[in-house]
């Protein structure tokens, strides 16, 4: 007697619950009631189910993990990605191990060694190493063993040698949208601080920066460009050197937005009026919106962004093709802190 | 014969590594290279080396894992509170699962299941169920069926009924401290705003608030007094509702910063002078120390609060006493936004 086939439709049906909730129980996904999943399972028994392959290997096999680490949660722009993945993870089944590197290379290596002996199914890089314009061969071959074993996704970075998934906001084409903003609105002196030379994030903009200067045939300052890093403090630093110019510029650029508090702060203190400058930032991180002035500056397109980041993750588990590299718009968001520069010429 | 008993600190000078370093390969901690990994467990092997009962019980049993449920990680206080423990956690070879639960008792319970199923050691729990001065009778039984298998540490909140271990920061006096600095400056019409009815952490403060005016013999206004929630557009609508008084405080006290942060940008936007009014928030997040004027408010001492919340995890799975209930001081943080009430009286 050839038995009906029988679908994760069929165990739906009597134990009256969608078969996404079936497809949830095979999966183990804790979305599930306990009663709920006692029953589907019961059911399944019942009517002597078996899952296909796939399905079960999703059951016996993957431990639905993924890795994430990143350098610091407490900066809004680690947050407010980070929390996009773990929601859209959540809703897929997935859990996500978070892991706060500090930017130090020895908790990325900690963290990367856990991460593979917990059998996660990939890892989302973002900050340290894979932001170093020059990483050390050590670190190269460390990723290239890791990525023998666990499928690797890179945030905004990327590693030269190491051909893994790659997911990048377009940092270049939001500094530009940058200084046409700037140049609109009559500036000619303009400046950059913050950051750091060697760091990628601070290098793409660098270079963008004074690609732009020239393509409007504006005067690049050496001494306007001022790398200090990348915190509010290291903000102030940077601000208070740029002071110390017999000329000024009348737009000050920050290579993200915590450097600008930085800069406003310094300003406040030493009372200098902020009204002598426009300020532009860039990452949108919420405080933005809050400081005052508000700060003009590039959003990464956050909801797109976390939303590619899930995409790659859920084709490398279901190894399914997908893109290597990704490469996403910015948008610049215009607030108080721009304004038409008022200082004649 | 009789053999030597073998300790970790022979294999450790065998191997010639610290003696830490042997007990962490004993307990899986993922800071060892695996090259170092290797080469003390082939000395052990060499000396016949016997882990005792203990450190097998660590090695076998334990998964080292702590679930970690808080409402939002963009929310700098969550994030400051959260990689303090991350970060004091990882130096004792213990892994965090973070999970967001957006105030959501649905992902609550989700992610409670997913703890349990994943046998991890303890469960930190914040914000939503055990903030509610009503928890639902549903919500107590989950809480109370979990602790049957996990112990669970609870962070600035509580349950009637529900017996486990509490660390809170003290709201109460930290409310105290406020009103103190303010009547020292002369102010006596004082204002409180943001916060929802029901939710302890409001509840908990609105008492204190108003009996610390009595003891001042300052008048409590019922009208000043407006609940409207913990986020940033709570506080611009409670800053609204606030200003249709024909009378005005002359000291503004929110709920939490974020709600402070909302009132500064509603003043800003209808051109009401932020000068005439005294700013207190509570909770001293990084933005608070950049916005303007710069924000006095309450820390939670984060240092001591994620020291204490690592020490409980530690004497939970070490399987010693600990105390039941821990209480924080909080510190006033004097900044620019409380100053003299020079409006005459």
């Amino acid at each position: 007697m050839k038995k009906k086939n029988i679908t994760i439709y069929d165990i739906a049906k009597v134990a009256n619950v969608s078969p996404t909730t079936v497809s949830r129980v095979l999966t183990g996904n804790p979305l599930v009631k306990e009663s709920t999943r006692k029953r589907v399972l019961e059911k399944m028994e019942e009517l002597e189910f078996t899952p296909n392959e796939a399905a079960r290997s999703l059951t016996k096999k993957q431990t639905n993990m993924i890795g994430f680490i990143l350098p610091d949660i407490t900066n809004p722009f680690f947050s407010q990605t980070y929390i996009g993945v773990e929601r859209k993870a959540f809703e897929q089944g997935y859990t996500i191990l978070l892991r706060n590197s500090m930017n130090s290379r020895e908790m990325e290596s900690a963290h990367l060694r856990e991460f593979v002996e917990r059998r996660v199914e990939c890892i989302v890089f973002m900050g340290g190493r894979i932001n170093k314009s020059e990483p050390t061969e050590e670190e190269i071959v460390e990723m290239k063993e890791v990525m023998k074993r666990v499928p690797l996704i890179m945030v905004n970075g990327q590693m030269e040698g190491v051909d893994c998934h790659t997911i990048r906001t377009d940092e270049e084409e939001g500094m530009r949208s940058i200084i046409h903003h700037l140049v609109s609105l009559g500036h000619k002196d303009i400046s950059l601080i913050g950051g750091e030379e060697g760091v990628s994030t601070a290098d793409i903009k660098a270079k963008a920066f004074q690609e732009e200067l020239e393509n409007n045939n504006l005067e690049f300052h050496n001494e306007w460009q001022i790398y200090s890093g990348f915190g509010i403090d290291d903000g102030r630093v940077a601000m208070k050197r740029l002071l110390t110019n017999k000329k000024l510029p009348t737009a000050i650029v920050g290579i993200n937005d915590m450097v600008i508090y930085g800069a406003l702060k310094e300003c406040r203190e030493h009372k200098v009026s902020i009204d002598h400058f426009s300020f532009v930032g860039y990452d949108d991180i919420f405080p933005s919106d809050i400081v005052h002035p508000s700060l003009t500056t590039v959003n990464h397109n956050y909801e797109v962004l976390t939303s590619e980041i899930i995409e790659v993750i859920k084709k490398i588990i279901e190894k399914k093709d997908t893109e290597k590299e990704i490469l996403i718009d910015t948008k610049l968001i215009i607030r108080e802190s721009s304004f038409e520069n008022n200082q004649g010429k």
